[in-house]
């Protein structure tokens, strides 16, 4: 039923919201059987973001879930938790972005479950690590901008803190995940045995941006202040032509070069300023400037052209609806259209990444509500009474 | 040696700048032997980032390539890409950010190196995928953030194109390169064949950025724009207090109404605008102005204290420099110190992400360039003289 490399992997998925349901997806995308367990009211991302036909499907949920199926148990009767306990004994992997003490009062965290099943995988994915005093505070994506520095580099370009206007850390710290999943199957195939493996969104985002941004305080002490200059110049953004927006990197000196040729100023190749890349690192408000006074000169086609022949890198400025028009994306087959069973018509992305060695055949299309939770039941080798029973006292819905 | 999950993993490493670095530094944090392959000029990453005690060794640079060797091949003279390919012969995983159609005409392509090594792992890291009209053309970070709309969100945010002062997609492409080579490292321990992995970092970021914001334009026809309105607010920042910044994100029904309760707005819990989270999604604007009134008459720490007792999520803000103060960065040991064997005292970043079963022991220091030339080619079994001769020719360095 799947291709791809994960193909027979199966992993319970007790997560909301991006952080968890990225990480799963992706796990999804590359071949996993994925089952979204879901507490009754379901996943708050079905109902968080508008655009939908119908309630609980909205279109930024159907993003994060597809090929998964759903099954919906309340944890908070015996019968619901007995019956998740069966699917991860049955299961490689297990997934959650519970606070770990909430984890651990159900009795899923890694010791409990280990005897259940030792070759389990347990993924912890937390705001903040369980060793440090933030552990077990309540968090979404914004918090973790606001305290990883994320904000911070804002204020640094510009003179305000602003978050990334996209659920950046939840994104990314669930490509962590999937990736720390990845890497504990490799080594469970060698030892046979089980893995915990803790992902702090905190620490994983604040590492990002130190890698980024620590620069000269990399050193004891400090060389220098921290931060990567041409990267927090007010400038660093798509820059004005006569009739729209462009952007230009000529990054190395064959690059500037030929960059300061195309537009027609080959003296600024003899200035000191510029001359290799630390120079223009070190000025790079004065390469900047060069830049904006340049570029709105022409229309951003005539630019294209002359980077284009002058092999410097440079790219129009996509708005994100260009993104449904973008020729290259349509050569490569990036929009695929899918007959959703109950929401119609819907446009999907292909998965980017592709592996020469298969890939994953059929898309599942993002369930609604519980809508597999009779059929996960009975593969799990429950009774047809007892699925009934279960439905009856709202264990299973 | 090395321990964590990848030990035992050798990868020959031909990236530069961000994007491949990023994935190989992943894959050696988890225990992976990673030989980084360098043309006599070095990485220019060396030189790119201001902040350095000896030339060539910037901070940005030594971030992104601890625990890994340096050697330098001459790759355009024979015996230097004959050393590449020995290397490649041995090893598990080869990645690379070459342009495609200079590392075929190199002789480096899957096609070409798999009778070599028919259990290589082959990640090609491109700028576009190579099905398509870009494919080829030059690509830094900036120019992918212009094309796959992430600098199209802060437009609909703000009113101007903006890039995130990171090399966001550079390391998220990475990141997903990291990723893509664990899941096929797991599927050769089954198959025990190699495989081509293909990561485009537009393609990657589009979809990153469509799985965000494609919202009602997921159907088709569009159900109504695309975009997530509540992370497109001009108000999606962290928000002034008296004496600062904070952060305070009530999500769902319990966190919003206890949110109106500790602002001493009780009413609002009642008020159609803000009844469950897509009403509040809908009125995000009505919802950020209450935030921008209220959070600016008390100090952070006052917001902070009131706000925990509510169980509501809310952080203060750090800024760049402050993540080196922060009291749970510390509590977790995040900054280690390092005595560099050639740059002195160094501040590095814990590996933030940790499994139960094993982690990597050592760490290496991120190596001058050509530190290892002649130890790594005397263990791919060159004789003593032949090194001489090679470093003489010049095709190694």
């Amino acid at each position: 039923m799947a291709g791809g490399p994960l193909e027979g992997v199966k992993v319970v998925d007790l997560t909301t919201v991006v952080v968890g349901p990225i990480c799963t997806r992706t796990l999804a995308d590359q071949g996993a059987a994925v089952i979204k367990v879901e507490a009754p009211g379901g996943d708050i991302l079905r109902y968080l973001a508008a655009g939908s036909r119908t309630p609980a499907m909205s279109g930024k949920f159907i993003n994060f879930n597809r090929n998964k199926r759903s099954i919906v148990l309340d944890i908070k009767q015996p019968e619901g938790l007995a019956a998740l306990k069966r699917l991860i004994a049955e299961a490689d992997v297990f997934v959650s972005n519970v606070r770990p003490a909430a984890l651990a009062r159900a009795g899923l965290d890694f010791e409990a479950l280990r005897p259940l099943n030792p070759r389990l995988i347990h993924c912890g994915i937390v705001a903040f690590g369980t060793d440090g005093r933030y552990a077990n505070r309540p968090a979404y994506d914004p918090i973790i901008q606001s305290l990883s520095g994320v904000a911070g580099t804002f204020e640094r370009a510009t003179g305000e803190p602003r978050f990334v206007p996209m659920v950046m850390t939840d994104h990314i710290a669930g490509l962590i995940s999937a990736q720390a999943i990845g890497f504990a199957l490799f080594r469970r195939e060698k030892t046979g045995i089980g893995e915990s493996i803790e992902v702090p969104m905190f620490e994983s985002m604040a590492s990002f941006v130190a890698s980024e941004h620590l620069g000269a305080a990399t050193f004891d002490p400090p060389e220098g202040p921290s931060g990567d200059a041409r990267l927090l110049s007010p400038d660093y953004r798509p820059l004005p032509t006569q009739d729209g927006f462009i952007t230009v990197r000529p990054n190395d000196n064959r690059q500037a070069f030929a960059f300061f040729d195309a537009i027609g100023r080959p003296e600024l190749k003899a200035d000191p300023r510029f001359k290799d890349p630390l120079a223009r690192t070190r000025h790079a408000a004065d390469y900047f400037t060069i830049q904006v006074e340049t570029l709105k000169q022409k229309t951003t086609a005539d630019w294209l052209e002359i980077f284009a022949k002058a092999d410097v890198p440079a790219a129009g400025y996509n708005r994100i609806d260009d993104l449904l028009d973008d020729p290259h994306l349509n050569d490569v087959g990036f929009w695929q259209f899918d007959e959703h069973p109950t929401e119609g018509r819907i446009r999907r992305t292909r998965v980017p990444v592709t592996f020469r060695g298969g890939m994953r055949q059929e898309t599942l299309p993002a369930p609604q509500l519980g809508m597999n939770t009779r059929e996960i039941l009975a593969e799990a080798g429950y009774a047809a009474e007892h699925i009934e029973a279960m439905l009856a006292s709202g264990a299973a819905a």
